[in-house]
């Protein structure tokens, strides 16, 4: 609980929820005959409905980026470091939206959500969801909020790649993309890691193929595994060192045992077990897999340069330099794609020891080129 | 099953075994009252016994390093490609000597043994064995087979511990030290890639406690799990990429489910699904222990130079350009090691894209440095 809101934050938010009843047609074929977003609003939507920035959130994350929902809250939103007044995304100046994709357990429908055909929770029974799919749900909420053409859309990691298909999809409907940490698709490596993960999940006998809501249970050592694995592709490995080294748990004497010896055992065990109480299994299922599937260049036999060619935005693409998961290479080739299609560019490379999870940081390089680059977005939009 | 045995194999071969009964004090502090190592030998010992080499092997590897066992072998040994007539450890010259670990499950005694004590199999009450353990054990094997000192000991991975270790421990007793592909000590990273690995193992319902031997069952889903997370970390992402890609199983078409859907996942679930039939899962807890524990330079503040400061061996060290998991800085670190204490040490390391697995696979300026190598250690030895 903060004893008091800091006076950079955007202080207490409310979430809000919008039903949308038009069917919407997946890039699976499949159709969602209805649903609801859960978002979050800061700051205020000027006159000319010019200031509006959409923050897209990666797996984990959800539409609380910034603020506090009450006064027993222990920590702000997730991007608290980078979204409030005066910060780099600012709301004082911008409109900023985010809404939970479909898919995922924070309020907006997923597959722990009531299947309207059965009146049971859809489980697996829910359609896979796509990047481009969840572009289109937030086209969708753009259009009820008013807002015809954000001054800038921005995401890290899988927030970057909704990002990328926003500047494809809605080339005139967003002037700016910040494209964080991302990458154009996933690596064989980066499949290998997922699927291990939802083999975690999905061989758990608490799994019941993926109706365990009706068995009073839910699988969660499979979701902890996944959740471990996950952490440590997250993190450098020399972060890692720096966090933990070899510091044993229990002072200066190993314990020869198979309790936690090592300090980064301990660390891992909490992650899993915490995950385990506010993430739904299903949602880490169909949300890694959003993540495999995107792959923008595939109708193009993998020329990613013509799969960005409708693209008119103004692009900020950011990587950090210890980040294996979504190497700085992998930023590379989104900027080669861009200049490929003479579309104007900004590349930074941060120099961060925190691998992946760096865009989460408030590095100071990092907020700075994010704040310039902001400041020019709000120039241009005249917020 | 070959169809006839290779020119340049060692043939058929019989495994032995050798039962030792002088009480055995561990790493740990606890006592092995008895065991069993099981290894194999190729080629001919010399009547001065000056051309004996000992083969360490890695985690899931074994004594069978070369050879076949019967016609119906599908495959040879691990280490067909190194070790042979005419191949870099030359078993027309040396006499070869490989053991298989205790802790492990291929005929040394280990977890799934019988424990004298109870007439039931150890499980978890088997004790954490070390590699200075394992170092103990090869010692006495070397003098049951009279070799007082060894013309080599070489070993990759886990493997180059052991070298290590012979190194510090019985530094009159090897003439030289082959280090392949591997390390001083886990890094955070290593073990927190083990601790996943073990914990897949044992939330598994069907581990028991490490008595599942008793409940005719096993934890396959763990050990398949952790299987899969060490495929992971022996391939780079660039042979992943190379062998896999974005490949999908079924041709063209996007199956939109949670089935195997790309090439990776269908290679990392036959992986897991194969090592449950030939591994036992309390000997994976047992080795990756082995792994996290091994660090000589602990006792001297982390100085590695003061930790092999007792070694008088002649030293190769050999890494890989693509080893994540050990990666070349880590050889480095054991050859700058060994140069502070003025030891003779020969480097290479080996342009690969292979990954860690590169240590096991013919590549050729791989095989032309350790056969070159081994060609200096039998001459001096008169082999």
């Amino acid at each position: 609980m903060p004893e008091s809101i800091p006076a950079n934050s955007v202080g207490l938010v409310t979430p809000q929820s919008a039903r949308f009843s038009e069917p919407l047609q997946l890039e699976s074929g499949r159709t969602l005959s209805e649903y609801t977003l859960a978002y979050e609003c800061y700051g205020a939507l000027n006159a000319a409905r010019s200031n509006a920035v959409l923050v897209c959130h990666a797996l984990s994350g959800d539409h609380h980026v910034a603020g506090y929902r009450s006064m027993d809250d222990r920590k702000p939103g997730w991007w608290e470091t980078m979204v409030g007044p005066g910060k780099p995304i600012d709301t004082d100046r911008f409109f900023v939206v985010c809404s939970n994709f479909i898919g995922s357990c924070k309020g907006s429908t997923g597959p722990a959500s009531i299947n309207p055909a059965t009146g049971q929770p859809y489980g697996l029974d829910f359609p896979i969801v796509t990047v481009r799919d969840w572009v289109q749900t937030q086209a969708r909420l753009a259009d009820l909020l008013g807002i015809e053409r954000w001054a800038a859309v921005v995401g890290g990691s899988l927030g970057g790649m909704q990002v990328m298909q926003w500047a494809i999809d809605f080339p005139e409907r967003l002037a700016h993309a910040v494209v964080i940490a991302a990458a154009p698709k996933l690596s064989a490596q980066n499949i290998a890691f997922n699927e291990v993960a939802r083999q975690a999940i999905m061989t758990d006998p608490d799994f019941h193929g993926g109706q365990y809501y009706a068995h009073d249970t839910k699988p969660r050592r499979g979701l902890a595994l996944a959740r471990m694995i996950g952490h440590i592709t997250y993190l450098s490995e020399d972060a890692m060192r720096q966090k933990f080294g070899r510091d044993l748990r229990n002072g200066e004497h190993l314990a020869f045992g198979f309790d936690v010896e090592f300090e980064v055992e301990s660390y891992l065990r909490y992650q899993g077990r915490s995950f385990v109480e506010r993430f739904d299994a299903n949602s880490y299922l169909y949300i890694t897999k959003a993540l495999d599937y995107f792959d923008p260049a595939a109708p193009y036999e993998g020329n990613l340069a013509a799969a960005l060619a409708p693209a008119r935005a103004h692009f900020l693409v950011v990587s950090f330099t210890s980040d294996w998961r979504f190497s700085p290479a992998r930023s590379r080739e989104i900027v080669t794609a861009l200049y490929a299609n003479n579309l104007p560019v900004s590349y930074a490379e941060i120099e961060a020891h925190q691998g992946h999870d760096a865009f989460l940081m408030p590095i100071a390089q990092y907020v700075d080129v994010l704040g310039g680059y902001m400041d020019r977005v709000g120039r241009e939009c005249g917020a």
